[in-house]
């Protein structure tokens, strides 16, 4: 499969198609600009009319993007290379675009826009009754978008897909089971968390300064991209060497701010390697939601909380903070950036039990797509479901179903964090055949010979292969949870 | 004529004319945010892909309205309404967005963009034959362009009228002649400037609050906006309620930050009016240049050097700032902050100076669009006209005819700024007329008055009038610049 833009030969046709891909994602990333700054930067009273102006773009957007043109630009190079994988990627992207009706978005995303609000107040008042009929006609909607999108075996799929292009609910299924039992025993084994260092006071400015520093040192290029303050952390790329992380400080709670930066700027190290590399605009992304994933969890998980990486970065993070941990030796510290528990709320759950809390969304999700449950009976089956995976009850609705506001028109999304945990596993097994264990390279501050593996193996394809296909080209076989238990059972055994 | 919202009976014609002009609006503010984003926050590598990103918004903006749908719309509400004051409006921004040829438009950004490296090279390396051919391309184009747009009586017109509707040189002509001997003689009777408590320890946090606090003091709403640090201050609108300021901060000048503020909180404050009266977009804009320079000028001049406006400010800047104004009274600062003498360098001239500095320019640019004085002969022609109005010679072209980046493309805005001294002193005067003097308001911390006034005059026609039209409205007569020679008789007499 031909991929980086050194590898293939531009032909006249393909060039245009290039031009038109570039023209259409610094449209895109203009849209994201326009979300990063209402976020960061915007004036409060601004908000209404940044909502027009994002909608306005969406539309200038999409309606480029469904035009006879683009048609045109992919037939030329079909013509000339029909096996061209650019073509193939935009003509993909094309056709999912054109399958909903215009009136069918519409009304989906006016139904997802009131299905918010009503989540909120549903969670804030810990009430279902209001959320429900707003859960129940954008379940309806999704199963109608299921449908104008196709599938082959379940309508779920054909949501499931649109996150995770290749991933299926059949693959799925085993491979949450194959986590229950492994990590429910280690559950079982951990002692009770203390994580009293982490709450001392860490002043905020120290705190921005220390996380550029440590963003810096795992490698996200801060020329190429910042750091700003929201209350909820993400990363999003405005266009070309333009990638933004942002996270929160909480003074009283150092991992708030240290480990979402470190995981977001997994995402930004990934996004900023399709510049490095050099990727064209059409294949230099990433291919779903699972693969980004993976990033952001193995810089997060793998490499932001073991004990080798910390060897050589506490000495500074201690100086920086010198009134909180002057007096945390290392593995004190590194014991409690690890603790893990079962809980209720998905966000705040541990590397550990993580998993759990998605295989209850995936098969509450997938059942609902696919016409066994209803939105009125999701409360009772939420606790049930969530008793089976994690063997306890949730007291609350606000603890239980109303926690995430993914089911306010992201169906199908959920699964992807546990692929992520999964790839990330099988990568990171593969990587370290290749270049010895991380703890050897983070041990000395080494960064450069993961990254390089990553550049070869995974980001210089860019969205060329499915997450399914980068899993089998890199370990030879399929996706599979082994190495994640493995992974986990070494930290929490 | 009709103007704000209320006034107007809305068709369905000029209601889709509205959402039209709505929609491309919002899509220019993008284009500002990328902007403002550009010069406050970018990263340092995203240089190339932003302009880009900007050529492609403008590019997409031009098409839009330049689009048959836009005359559509346009004739939709003449049929009903001959006389309707927006589709007036519409069909003459359209009729100047079509006069152009696009290769025309093209080659001109080329030349302008290769222009000003060359400019500044040109002026680092103090060598004026970098700039000449480059000066003399945009200059032949420039004379292209004033061919096409069309005049009555001289070529500059043309180009002077894309930045000052209705304005004409030959009336600028005996304008600046008339300001010519009072200014100089003013001039003559400055004492030996003294500004050294300006030039103290301001620390740069101190300012960035005080500044905060003195914009929201002269009615700039920061729920609407906010202040961000620049090379060059400006003022942008990004979208509805969100009109920003840029400044920029130096320890050891005070004045930088203070003024600069104030300045554009001015302009600011003008853009925010539209939201705050609710004008539509078509009409919700100033129309000129030269009205928005009135109004930052009256904010930074009138107000902000004011005794009256410091007697109710100095206490709390001192207090903000002890160590460097603790032992200086109210009348020594407002002293040191009207300071005026002769200097070469425009952006660094007073109050008093700088309309000659202007002068020079417009002579200079008039003879050069109409034929009269080549790129070659500029720099001998700067210094005769330099010493023809301020008398004195610029040691070199660096402190002459280099020293701004205008001519790399901006031919004919010149004028605008002296248009907004004239404008602003010539409204003044009529404000106290009906409110009685500023200084009884602003001794008193009273900014209300003023605005209100601006407001009703001013503000809410938005660009249903030109600035001639505005002072005729206002006054009764033409532009005249006995206002703003007698408030300087009165400042520096």
């Amino acid at each position: 499969v031909g991929t980086a833009a050194t590898e293939v030969t531009v032909g006249a046709e393909l060039g245009a198609l290039r031009d038109y891909v570039d023209g259409l994602e610094a449209l895109k990333a203009t849209a994201h600009l326009l979300g990063w700054d209402e976020k960061t930067k915007m004036p409060h009273k601004a908000a209404a009319g940044r909502a027009r102006q994002k909608g306005l773009l969406a539309g200038m957007y999409h309606q480029r993007f469904t035009s006879p043109e683009t048609l045109r630009l992919i037939e030329g190079v079909e013509n000339v290379d029909p096996d061209n994988v650019e073509a193939r990627l935009v003509r993909r992207d094309y056709e999912i675009a054109t399958k909903l009706p215009e009136e069918h978005v519409v009304e989906f995303t006016q139904a997802a826009s009131l299905a918010n609000h009503a989540w909120e107040s549903a969670r804030e008042q810990d009430d279902f009754t209001i959320f429900e009929p707003h859960l129940s006609k954008v379940l309806e909607l999704s199963r109608r978008s299921a449908q104008y999108f196709g599938y082959e075996t379940e309508p779920y799929d054909a949501l499931h897909d649109q996150f995770e292009e290749g991933s299926r609910a059949a693959e799925l299924e085993p491979l949450f089971e194959q986590l229950r039992s492994p990590i429910n025993a280690l559950i079982d084994r951990q002692p009770e968390p203390d994580t009293s260092a982490l709450e001392r006071t860490y002043p905020i400015a120290d705190q921005v300064a220390y996380c550029e520093r440590i963003a810096d040192a795992i490698g996200y290029d801060l020329q190429a991209g910042r750091i700003d303050e929201t209350v909820h952390p993400f990363c999003t790329n405005i266009g070309p060497y333009d990638v933004r992380l942002t996270t929160r400080y909480q003074e009283d709670w150092l991992p708030a701010a240290l480990f979402s930066v470190i995981h977001e700027a997994g995402h930004g190290i990934y996004e900023q390697a399709f510049d490095r590399l050099e990727l064209p605009a059409v294949t230099g992304q990433a291919p779903g939601l699972g693969m980004h994933e993976s990033q952001s969890r193995m810089y997060e998980n793998t490499i932001g909380r073991s004990r080798a990486f910390w060897e050589y970065h506490y000495g500074e993070l201690q100086r920086t903070f010198p009134g909180a941990l002057g007096s945390v030796d290392l593995d004190g510290f590194v014991r409690q950036i690890n603790t893990a528990q079962r809980s209720f709320i998905r966000v705040e759950a541990d590397e550990l039990t993580y998993n759990l809390h998605i295989a209850v969304r995936f098969e509450l999700e997938r059942a609902m797509v696919n016409g066994d449950l209803e939105a009125k009976d999701l409360p009772g089956a939420w606790n049930d479901t969530f008793e089976k995976w994690l063997g306890m009850r949730p007291p609350s609705d606000r603890e239980g179903c109303l926690q995430d506001v993914h089911w306010t028109g992201l169906f199908g999304y959920f699964p992807t964090y546990t692929l992520g945990n999964v790839y990330a596993a099988q990568f990171v097994e593969e990587c370290e055949r290749a270049i010895g264990p991380f703890e050897d390279h983070l041990r000395r501050g080494e960064i450069a010979p993961i990254r390089e593996w990553f550049d070869e193996h995974v980001y210089r394809h860019g969205r060329t292969l499915t997450g399914k296909e980068f899993v089998q080209r890199i370990t030879g076989g399929p996706v599979d949870a082994g190495p994640l238990i493995r992974s986990l059972e070494q930290k929490f055994g």
